[in-house]
């Protein structure tokens, strides 16, 4: 029950892929068994944010854009990539609402820290919750980013969660944390 | 604010990597806006599944196991991917949980559908409740899996989800979705 387990040894490692989107590395892998695997995948990426912004007004801000990977309009959290010139995820997250959404200010505090997938992704992904948020401009959106806000209130967010559509893991977990510790159901 | 989001064009597509665990492809797409983007990145797979398990006694099953892109050892669901020998994705969940942890039987619900990334990922993760399994033989596990099975109490598995160390996500999300319907905070 109670087996030790224990990390694998990487014997020799080269990149696959080295693009501005999309790092992948192939590591050859000793298990502890000391059976070896010539080519387990890495994907590298910089850590990630999102946050759960409620206005002063107790209403949710969402964001709906294409996803291409599934080929559907997702409906998600404000959340982006935290890049080498933020002072840390906080300010990576205060930046991506602000420049997806126009909202800022308010109260925030880091609500989870997750992975994407620890067996693929060297990553993690930061979730904070912002109260108090207020809409101080416009969206300062890139050129390749098509962004709709929307301002939920909490009923309309537990309806998305029950009737599953939202479907982004990695903003699935700190919302339904949020219903669990929120009572709202 | 209701402005229509719209889904890209594809205007070619290549393979970069196709490889028994990572097909990567890019393609080429424009935007509604006319914008082109040459290189987007997707990555192909198979739709995963993961069960929330739990014994006539009320005991979690949970595995720990090593996961080599974060490089932790990890506590999590029973998981596995959708083969194509599979009937559907409640056999895929089925077959994994004996194989990884030799736990059977009891009722099994559909749980939660979910994406690991719907900007990068083209598959879909499925999550199902098993209640009242039980033990009916060993792990059968592959040569490269090294899994210790622990059973764990509601409070305990609560106590992982506070704590933060239940870290992955397409688990995080239904465990917290348990914990918001059970009303176990």
């Amino acid at each position: 029950m109670s087996k030790r387990i224990e990390k694998w040894k990487v014997l020799n490692s080269r990149y696959l892929v080295k693009r501005p989107w999309l790092t992948a590395r192939c590591d050859c892998v000793e298990l502890p068994s000391g059976m070896q695997l010539p080519e387990y995948y890495v994907l590298e990426y910089p850590d990630w944010v999102n946050v759960i912004a409620v206005t002063r007004d107790g209403r949710f801000v969402f964001v709906e854009q294409y996803r291409h990977g599934l080929g559907e309009v997702s409906m998600e959290l404000c959340a982006g990539v935290c890049e080498s010139s933020d002072a840390d995820s906080l300010e990576s997250a205060r930046r991506e609402l602000l420049e997806e959404t126009g909202y800022a200010g308010g109260t925030w505090e880091r609500w989870m820290t997750i992975s994407p997938n620890p067996g693929t992704h060297t990553n993690l992904s930061h979730c904070f919750v912002a109260r108090d948020v207020e809409l101080v401009s416009g969206q300062h959106l890139d050129a390749t980013e098509d962004i709709a806000v929307h301002l939920l209130t909490a009923d309309e967010v537990v309806g998305l969660l029950t009737s599953g559509r939202i479907r982004q893991a990695l903003m699935a977990a700190p919302l339904w944390k949020y219903v669990a510790t929120h009572h709202l159901l």
